[in-house]
């Protein structure tokens, strides 16, 4: 199918961005080729994965489809020997950064109803397939996850799996509402990063 | 059944305390509300997500049964907002989440037995979701694990399903000797915090 | 069989090798005996718990046979009252831990092989069975994972990964061919230790 074939496209774009992401941070943490590796698939693949296992998909994707660790891996490679120019792309990076949360977010609520999971836990695990390689790129390298501590980024995506979910209740499947409610929460993702919103933060009083 | 119904509010209390502790926790490191949040979910749901796992009940029950991530979120934002309070109530919070530790071991243990894991397997999964949640809110907030460090908090619940596991095998089984195997742990926990009993550390030498 | 009997032999032999790696950063970070027993336990099955969640095998291995986690804590008690002994026998903990690399590398991919997975995941679940316990021994006592910093030693399981893979594929099953495997890995590993062989790191220019 042309739909399955531009999602498998729109998916490993998803898997090359996030796998770079995770690739710099392990080359600013001097980690070694083979660590800057595996950060990069981590970050890529780790939320899919925890998804599939949750669903009970096993193998999940990342290991019984080599095009998405091949993908990872690649690009975590060059990034390896590319990231100072990487930096120069930073608006490129976190442009395609927000198209991989918004695919990620979409991709991974519909699976999980598609594995019969009900609404607020198929919205929980669309959000966690667009955060999860992130928290775990960043436990990896011994950071708290920024994801938890700044910036518009969760929340975009458990706002845009509410929207998948509503959508397909409402009856509207297929590629195009899909791509819809990503190309929505790309722009949501891209607006917070324009205007530098961010979540509230309490002071502790202990 | 009235028996499962008061099984179901208590394991919701274990998920209210828990989370409330993620959610204290989260506000010390300075997370944003969303990251709060997010730690108090996997404080109080982590440990029975990954008992679910193993068990093979997909989707875990975190995700399955939208009560649960319900109550956590709602626990983790209400300390968001009084966690000044919370402070002042520590003895209560202390209590709360002795009696989580023995509901959530003795049920834990029993659901691993129910899915056929042997005894020695499903004590360390009873333990295993009693003490998950709290490993997964350190390691998310940049600490090591305080239930590795110090105190007797883990091996109460390691006793407990143990005992558990005994008595299922003599034949105890419904709410009566659960509830009584939470209690006891519940006992020993809070001797165990009014004594300061703590475990033996070895002296490095290197 | 005898040939299972032996192979249960070796794979208690790494999971006891692991178990005192990992117990002995838990008593370097002055864990609690409790602590030591957990790290240790985590250490030598975390890889293996992961490749069974990945394949489907539930409960895994380490929850479904006792002897695997009465040989983890054995070895991690064993460890936190002999630590010193421990650095004495270095040379000796080293050879033994390139040798449960070598085992579990081999045993992992087998298993994942047997489950179905693609040759490429297989070899991924090879490698993440071996270096997977270090992982988390690592991210438990608040490290940047060693493995993912310098030396030869996730590369050594890959590519052993890849070598069981393709003799599988040639028609080479049994005991024979797996032992082999697991010795030339671990030779490999034993080299890159002796000529302090380690992969590139890139500098950083940000």
């Amino acid at each position: 199918m042309t739909g399955g074939y531009g999602l498998l496209v729109a998916d490993l774009i998803g898997v090359a961005v996030f796998a770079a992401s995770g690739a710099t941070a392990g080359v600013a943490k001097r980690l070694d080729l083979f660590g800057v590796a595996f950060v990069g698939f981590v970050a890529a693949l780790g939320g899919g994965i925890l998804r599939d296992l949750a669903i009970g998909s096993v193998p999940p994707l990342a290991f019984a489809d080599w095009r998405y660790a091949v993908t990872a891996v690649a690009a975590s490679l060059a990034a390896f020997w590319l990231h100072p120019t990487l930096n120069r792309l930073r608006r490129t990076v976190l442009l395609l950064d927000a198209a991989g949360l918004g695919l990620f977010t979409a991709t991974g609520t519909l699976k999980a109803i598609a594995a019969g999971v009900p609404p607020v836990g198929a919205c929980l695990l669309g959000m966690l397939t667009a955060i999860g390689g992130g928290l775990a790129r960043d436990l990896l390298t011994g950071e708290i996850p920024v994801v938890l501590r700044r910036e518009i980024y969760a929340v975009v995506a458990l706002g845009g799996a509410v929207l998948v979910t509503v959508m397909h209740r409402m009856g509207f499947t297929g590629l195009l509402p899909l791509v819809g409610a990503a190309g929505l929460m790309t722009g949501v993702r891209l607006l917070a990063l324009y205007r530098k919103w961010s979540a509230p933060v309490a002071a502790p009083r202990f």
